[in-house]
């Protein structure tokens, strides 16, 4: 199961819905710019890695739909295209980073003829997915240098193979723990309101043979305080140079809880989702979602009264206070954060 | 709406089945020890207050059904009957705190006629049922003095109005306060997994006109850091006498993030609560419920992997020096505690 892959030869972007999992496998075939910015927006392409990838793809293909007369025809509307697609979801650095890098490709072959411009988007987009794969493998190894055989470890959220596009972030030494026998015991929060950890990681993980155990998200110091948890691994959306972390609503509060009691709090993500050109969490812009989601979604019926007013943030910024280390694919990171 | 009624020229206890709002308000009429029970074990009744209280009304209208010969042959039945009343669910005192009170009407009538015994334990319910009124009145006028007007106030679970016989214990300070034009915010947690919270207080506070917002669990270090949250109230289940607090699962987090925060957690509760017999909270036993509560309850479909483990305990402990300060009807007291 690849979480997106690219058909060059029908020019779609195949991926597969993640807000369908666990109950049903069901493939999206994209084509259009309307579908690559709704597939962002409802989530069905989600995790800020798997972004980047799928922006990468949709980068080109978008370019391979553009008709134009000139280069700066062409430039103009695909452009004003990639910045449609870039307002899908504001808190990802991936999306904007992988746009970014295509745009950068693009500028570097000014006034070139236009397929030799879409070969080099598809050079780089491959090149993207490719060196996220090889950038969570390395994530992996680093982080699996902290931690020990029979270790219970805390995960929010998903940050696993479907985020990316294998291994995971924060799942990546899970994976390679369990190829060497490290017997880990895995818990997920199930992480409410969209349930990623329960629908997603859970899933995955158990698929892949794991010793998985699922909890609701309010349940992280009644874990901690038993003795089960010897280290929290989470992802991130976006770093800032101070090195707090945007990152799935709730990840705050398992640091906040893990610092208590003296448990590791371990962030794992590439290079790219550290955003160095914001001095600290405070300048992360942080999504808020339809209240629907909180009140509704995935239930038969309300389970809220109508009309409640819902506070529905999709992020929070976990203080770096709290973070004990960050781990990338260059090596880990150690208070203070200098990257 | 009274939470508990005893309609006793039906031989009936009336409840509204806290299990199907805010969707349906469906009375139940309970006449049997089974119903007793399985009401309690189901939440259609909830809240340790509450329970106490139907505890009470369910020890008498049972004494009430009991066939004997004797003093010791009605004795013996209903104290079996009360036994298995008292297993219905762990960790609330205030159910075998109720039932140890009708038993203690019942030893101070021994050999009396059963008519005049029974009499002593409606007397005893129905003063129950009072005391319990009375006390959540107090405990809402002792928060009022360490509240503001315009707070931002966070509460657990349910702790309300429908938690006990009026008032509630974490929101009687809201409803005074509301009466006296206080201008509260409320903040509730959904509290997952049986969401008491969206269901039961944002409505019972809505309906009753009060300033609500609604919030996943998880999103309580984003609301503390964002500066909305003055303080925090949470009802209790038991208290152990060096204060460590047992409550609905999630407590122990905000208490948590609020300390993070510097945000004062209050515990509000009758003395009744308070189990000076349980030296700390390692002693109190945490009731571990049903997996499927996790995974599929309040869901059209399954949300999580078919087999996959769950860790759904019902409770968490608060440690004592986590608490700013704990409510009672009889005054506030705060660490180091001595009750």
């Amino acid at each position: 199961m690849e979480t997106v892959a690219l058909d060059d030869a029908a020019k779609q972007i195949v991926i597969i819905d993640q807000t369908k999992l666990p109950n049903e496998r069901r493939m999206l075939r994209l084509c259009s710019l309307e579908e690559f910015y709704t597939a962002i927006y409802l989530l069905q392409v989600r995790g800020a890695p798997a972004i980047g990838v799928f922006a990468a793809f949709a980068a080109y293909l978008d370019a391979c739909s553009v008709s134009a007369d000139s280069f700066e025809d062409f430039f103009k509307k695909w452009s004003e295209d990639m910045d449609h697609l870039n307002s899908s979801r504001p808190t990802a650095v991936n999306l904007s980073w992988a746009l970014s890098r295509m745009r950068k490709v693009v500028e570097d072959h000014a006034n070139e003829p236009i397929p030799k411009i879409l070969n080099a988007l598809k050079d780089e987009a491959l090149l993207i997915r490719r060196q996220d794969e090889e950038s969570c493998r390395a994530i992996g190894e680093n982080a699996l240098t902290l931690l020990k055989p029979g270790y219970g470890l805390l995960t929010h959220c998903n940050a696993s193979q479907l985020a990316t596009s294998r291994y995971g972030t924060a799942t990546a030494a899970m994976y390679l723990g369990h190829e060497r026998g490290y017997d880990f015991h895995i818990y997920c929060d199930e992480t409410r309101p969209l349930l990623q950890g329960a629908r997603l990681t859970a899933f995955e993980l158990a698929e892949a043979g794991l010793d998985v155990t699922l909890q609701c998200d309010n349940m992280v110091a009644s874990l901690m305080a038993s003795g089960k948890i010897d280290a929290a691994l989470v992802g991130c959306d976006r770093v800032a140079a101070n090195g707090d972390t945007a990152n799935k609503i709730g990840t705050s509060v398992v640091a906040t809880v893990a610092k208590h009691y003296g448990i590791p709090f371990y962030v794992c993500g590439p290079m790219s989702t550290i955003d160095t050109s914001i001095a600290t969490g405070a300048d992360i812009p942080i999504e808020q979602r339809d209240g629907e989601e909180v009140t509704t979604m995935w239930y038969s019926s309300r389970m809220a009264p109508s009309g409640i007013k819902v506070y529905n943030p999709a992020f929070d910024v976990t203080d770096h206070s709290l973070i004990t280390a960050i781990i990338t694919d260059r090596g880990i990171y150690y208070p203070p954060f200098s990257f």
